[in-house]
């Protein structure tokens, strides 16, 4: 299957300030061409490009997709812990069916803001990747830990062979990494485990850290040591591709720990600002060469999967904060939601920018609108003036996933009545 | 003409937390009911609103419309003033006919994001008039003081006369104030001058104040006074119902100023972020009994017109400074989207909450979205959840003025070719 999308505004996000105005060439999974088109290629499917701009599809660095259930429910709780106590109840009743549909509406709305590939950590992950494989999209889908040694070898055997079949059906698309939740709900041994699962098999850690000063300050008082000193003390750290979301309160001396480890911070701007959680220094990140990736967290927190609401955020937040905005451009900020986020999750050879030879996971941003005219910088232009909803069409390994907004690969009406009752019954449970 | 909502989710925004399922009655101008419809009403047209949220719709309460040509332009200056100096010299070329074309632009995306009252300050205001008459909605348009008296004296003698024509069509819906530009750029003379023109002809006044630090220290160099204090002592706020756009920096003493006096505060979150100029103390304003209302400020600072977007960022920024969301609540969030702004400019017997016997100013937003799905709580949803382009479709003043998204009294395609076209030619000059 060969794909022509013809005269489109190109941003490639290799370098900064880059575009170009051509075609791209999609030849099975793989970009074939990117500019003009070589007389070899003949498309069996030509898209009309002229009045959008094409760029890398986006990256969530960090969620729980099938939080979609609790979307605005409860949720002005005065801080973390307070609203977490309202979310676990229901949690507790929420079944692997309950996850399926939730992470349905979950996919559909990532495709709807230009999202394709998700790193995921929440319960019944094997729902999950039935959802990803309907819409043909990617995730990195965290095996959550909680609690003691037994209680996580129980949950890595079971749902490790649970999500086999979807693995397998994913075309490199879908892979399970380890996901202990935090420090203050998991026991030291069952970091320890998790990373030596992670580590024999080839896998990403993906945890919380520093999302808020009590956990900075419960970890000092029990450990003396700071939630990122703790866990590299314990070894969870080791030699180990690792997310860490959130790092509201890494101090200097942990920044610069950072510095030699294989980790990348997943930033989560609005989930931190709702739940009065703090802002995370991203531009002291930056200056310092960490890898910054964004994350929307769940839709309990956030209220959706925005990406675009999350860019514009960190500008902003980054900008006023330190009264600089070199210390984080626009550009910097589409890396932060494109290459980063793919590098963060090991992807960054396959996808994260429009290069021959990468697989094409491309967006396009229809530019026929008042909100982007005229459009002058499209890079101010898609950090400040955007919206989701501008995200025409969506490919993902070189498969149109999304056409004029339609998610090809569900049925949104059917999903939506579905969510609707089944939080419904959860709710009466 | 008679028109019926049918069954739609209506949050009149008069009273925390109500919110009811019924039909609304537009008869003229006015609302003639909400909730069951009586049997002597009889519509022209009916609308099926079973699947809208229907509420207020939003005020603009600061903003520079035909700014819209600057948008993304030049936009990443270090600070307010380092970009100013790359405007003002766009400014000095432009025409009456650019602000008219950049207007039309202007009130499409206003629509667009369910807007229909805006608080302009901008050059050429009977361009505006002519834009916001097309697209039928409501505007107080200042009439913009820059300089020394003279040339306000000649400003105002030139300007009041060539609105007069648009002002006269407008059913009410347009009026003329004075706008001083800022005390940076004004001469005493001009603030007590055009502060009698306002008192004389009952209009309402519309300057920047304390947007940015260097504003405030200079001021407190140059007078002994804050920009507030300097304002007050020349008599420029005396009895005279005032928009003050910014307010970043008021101390706790002007706070309390503030209590005995006609003022509302135009807070500019996206605007006061991107510029680095700081963050307004909107919790501590409320907490006083302050009228806080939202602006959009221009464009080419922002760079849209989404009040949506400055909803959910005052709301998380409130939030993520002051450790508490109960300071600023989503309620009171949509309040100054609302009711607040309409206060803001003197029109909130008129419009600002759904009441029977009040103009019809109201939008339905379109709850068949999988980022409003489950909806639970809708004023959570309505500020961290809802994307402008959720509106479905508006009213302004009984008569519909953009349906399915489709602005009525404008060609957006047209507009759009003449901004693109207008804005090559300015950069040609």
């Amino acid at each position: 299957m060969k794909t022509l999308l013809t005269n489109a505004l190109i941003i490639p996000m290799k370098t900064e300030g880059e575009s170009l105005r051509g075609d791209i060439g999609i030849d099975g999974p793989h970009i074939s061409f990117i500019g003009e088109k070589p007389d070899t290629f003949v498309p069996d499917t030509t898209i009309d490009a002229s009045t959008m701009l094409a760029m890398p599809a986006l990256v969530n660095a960090h969620t729980h997709l099938a939080m979609e259930l609790m979307r605005n429910y409860k949720d002005t709780a005065p801080n973390l812990h307070a609203w977490l106590s309202e979310i676990f109840p229901i949690e507790d009743k929420l079944t692997a069916k309950d996850v399926l549909t939730s992470s349905r509406l979950g996919v559909i709305e990532l495709l709807q803001s230009g999202i394709t590939l998700f790193n995921d950590m929440y319960l019944f992950p094997e729902s999950t990747a039935i959802a990803v494989n309907e819409a043909g999209i990617r995730a990195t889908l965290g095996l959550t830990l909680f609690g003691d040694l037994a209680s996580s070898k129980q949950r890595i055997r079971e749902r490790e062979k649970l999500t086999d079949a979807a693995i397998a059906a994913s075309k490199g698309r879908i892979r399970l990494d380890i996901a202990p939740h935090a420090i203050y709900t998991c026991s030291k041994e069952t970091y320890q485990y998790g990373h030596a699962w992670a580590h024999d098999n080839a896998r990403q850690m993906h945890t919380h850290l520093s999302e808020t000063k009590k956990e900075v300050d419960d970890c000092l008082k029990e450990h003396g040591k700071t939630p990122l000193e703790y866990l590299e003390s314990i070894g969870a750290l080791q030699d180990l591709p690792t997310v860490l979301a959130h790092c509201v309160y890494l101090t200097e001396s942990e920044i610069q720990m950072l510095k030699g480890m294989h980790i990348s911070v997943a930033h989560n701007p609005s989930s931190n600002c709702k739940l009065a959680s703090g802002i995370a220094p991203v531009a002291t990140f930056f200056r310092n060469g960490i890898n910054v990736a964004i994350g929307c967290d769940g839709s309990s927190s956030n209220n959706n999967q925005n990406l675009f609401e999350e860019m514009h955020l960190s500008s902003l937040l980054s900008t006023v904060l330190t009264g600089d905005i070199a210390g984080l451009t626009p550009f910097q900020t589409l890396k932060m939601g494109t290459i980063n986020g793919a590098k963060a999750l090991g992807m960054d050879k396959k996808i994260g920018t429009l290069e021959v030879g990468k697989e094409a996971d491309i967006i396009l941003i229809d530019l026929n609108k008042a909100h982007l005219t005229p459009l002058n910088d499209p890079f101010s232009a898609l950090v400040y003036a955007a919206q989701a909803s501008d995200v025409d069409t969506v490919f993902c390994q070189g498969n149109m996933v999304m056409h004029k907004r339609k998610v090809l690969g569900l049925d949104q009406e059917l999903v939506q009545k579905e969510v609707e009752s089944c939080w419904q019954d959860i709710q009466g449970r």
